[in-house]
């Protein structure tokens, strides 16, 4: 877990989802993830991906990160932030995830009507990690709600790793199953990319197959499978008529699962990309010239409203569990931006929670339905 | 070809590369590459890029682009850019390449002394273009300089597309095989996706094919080959000692072949990296803030010294002919950048020839070596 490394001596200052507006003069602190008795609302997304996410704790350490609202700030800038009162507006990620399912519900029931498929997804959980538990069970519960079916194979922690291949094999077999995905994280004794090449790449519906990474990146290529997560965060802006054509764009993080292919997708929309990671030096720099910023890092609030250009775009992939004495599960759920001060500052922006979260689930099934489809040659 | 479609209202003012500073008030006219009865020197680069390179002609009509060094300067990088009159170091390709060559033949002589295994190259050339007919003669000799064993089919323009595929398979299949190229451009009656895709990926020492770009672009996965150009363009900053670690860099064109890896390596080794593409708006506000830039776009001298920021190094892949009355050939080879103006404000800058074009076949022989090594797990 890359959220647990700076834990000990972080300190937010101030800085909280305007959901719920600290008053408190108690810092916030850092929750490890893997500590927390976390109970996910369904359809929030998992942390598959924050566990890969490569920013290094020692990036956190610079004054721009620690700094107050009044650091950093150019003259420009400042003036800019001071003249504005209006708040961006808030992308509901809730709802567009809700209109997707709809769709994909209506899809899944023509082709069911038409040629009697029904979309099958296939989920391998191993051990007894709750909030795993808690991921899968609201796959199932997304399915469902769909109308795709689901296949669920529990196994035991101490599984050998030969028990994992041969269900992925069974299911690489299975006509009933169009997709295929293995609950991060596994077990330490497993190889977990060996598990994951298993996974054929007609169902690999998570798109992390560096074939379809490959094809994603290249131009005159098509991914098979465009990773749920940026996917997602694309979805979004175009549903919000945002759009990506010659603007300038920074994606924070850069991890295989949502970083890297979340510049990829910008860029093939003619997007120009900066990746800005854990060796960046200023990376509000980059930030402050982006018409679009997709903060995938894993850090709570680490985006500031001073890294934001006035009217940008603001897209919040992380989800953060920090220490919150007045919530009755005793933590908080905070993106990698500073939602306060950037709301102030962007044009748009998503919340954490209900923002990118809810979408991951819904492009799940979205890659599910484009998997039976072209599986079975339906239009 | 790219390089066409701007030809008739390009006009170049008074930029020329220093090897032959143009003192003619005559305006240097774009040539077509496919007209030119092109000579190409030994271990001069091929257009096997040139013609995949996606800037668009609308891109060039921009004042930036036509512009004079007094314009579009702004008033700091003016002042610097008076204040020097040091040149940049040039970097030798010619140099390395051969350096890099040297190297190559030790090793292959070191396996042929060891296992008995002398690594081989196929070339398959279909048609009859003069300039191909070249690139593969200088990729034969430059086989021969290291001790590499070099196999040629040579194929009438209007062969049937199944026989290359029957070539092909039968090198995927042969033992003194250990890469395997195709000389591009195929005629137009056949897919080229599909011809190269039937290269078997271990053989696919040009390292296009998409699993391999996939995890060039993936962190914890590796490649098994670099592409040719990049990799010699990496390879060029490793050799002159150039840090690459947190320094801004940028990339003109977004190709499979060039701009696409040129970014993915440069990511890999921690520096910042921003695509720059023909939507790009204003292309010179990315480049004024690089430390390195990497220009791999096909449009003589688009990248001009106001572009650049002083002490930037500069790597130029571009190969374009132009119209020069003075040369005995009628033409002579320009770069992307233009370098008279260029090599007044880097600090570094590959010259064209010479620069980044004897290392991309040095480095198809070090791909081709790394082939054999593999194969024969000789270490």
């Amino acid at each position: 877990m890359t959220t647990t490394s700076a834990t000990a001596k972080f300190v937010l200052s101030g800085c909280s989802p305007s959901s719920s507006p600290s008053t408190s003069t108690a810092p916030n602190r850092l929750l490890p993830f893997t500590n927390l008795n976390f109970k996910c609302r369904a359809f929030h997304s998992d942390h598959r991906f924050n566990r890969l996410l490569n920013f290094h704790a020692g990036y956190y350490k610079s004054p721009a990160f620690l700094c107050t609202r009044t650091a950093t700030h150019s003259p420009s800038f400042t003036a800019a932030a001071l003249a504005t009162e209006a708040s961006a507006k808030i992308i509901d990620g809730k709802s567009i995830a809700k209109d997707v399912r709809d769709e994909v519900a209506a899809e899944v029931s023509r082709m069911k009507e038409a040629i009697g498929v029904v979309p099958g997804l296939a989920v391998i959980l191993v051990g007894d990690r709750k909030d795993s538990a808690t991921y899968v069970r609201n796959k199932k519960k997304a399915c469902e709600s769909v109308g795709i079916n689901s296949f669920e194979v529990r196994l035991p922690e101490d599984s050998p790793e030969e028990e994992v291949l041969k269900h992925i094999r069974s299911f690489n077999d299975d006509p009933a199953v169009h997709g295929i995905l293995v609950q991060l994280p596994l077990p330490s004794h497993m190889n977990e990319k060996k598990v994951l090449d298993a996974v054929c790449i007609e169902k690999d519906v998570d798109g992390f197959h560096p074939l379809n990474i490959g094809r994603l990146a290249m131009r005159d290529r098509e991914p098979l499978f465009v990773p749920c997560t940026p996917k997602g965060c694309l979805e979004l802006l175009h549903r919000q008529g945002i759009a990506i054509k010659g603007k300038r764009a920074v994606v924070i993080g850069r991890s295989n699962i949502v970083g890297t292919p979340a510049a990829q997708l910008l860029q093939r929309e003619d997007a120009t990309v900066t990746v800005v990671h854990s060796r960046t030096t200023n990376p509000e720099e980059f930030t402050r010239e982006a018409d679009i910023i997709i903060a995938a890092v894993g850090k709570p609030n680490m985006v500031r409203g001073s890294w934001i250009k006035p009217g940008a775009v603001v897209i919040d992939v992380g989800i953060n569990p920090v220490e919150d004495a007045k919530s009755s599960r005793g933590y908080r759920l905070v993106g990698d931006v500073c939602y306060e001060e950037a709301s102030k500052i962007a044009s748009a922006i998503t919340p954490v929670p209900g923002g990118v979260g809810p979408m991951t689930i819904a492009m799940l099934l979205s890659n599910t339905l484009v998997s039976a489809k072209r599986i079975h040659n339906f239009k």
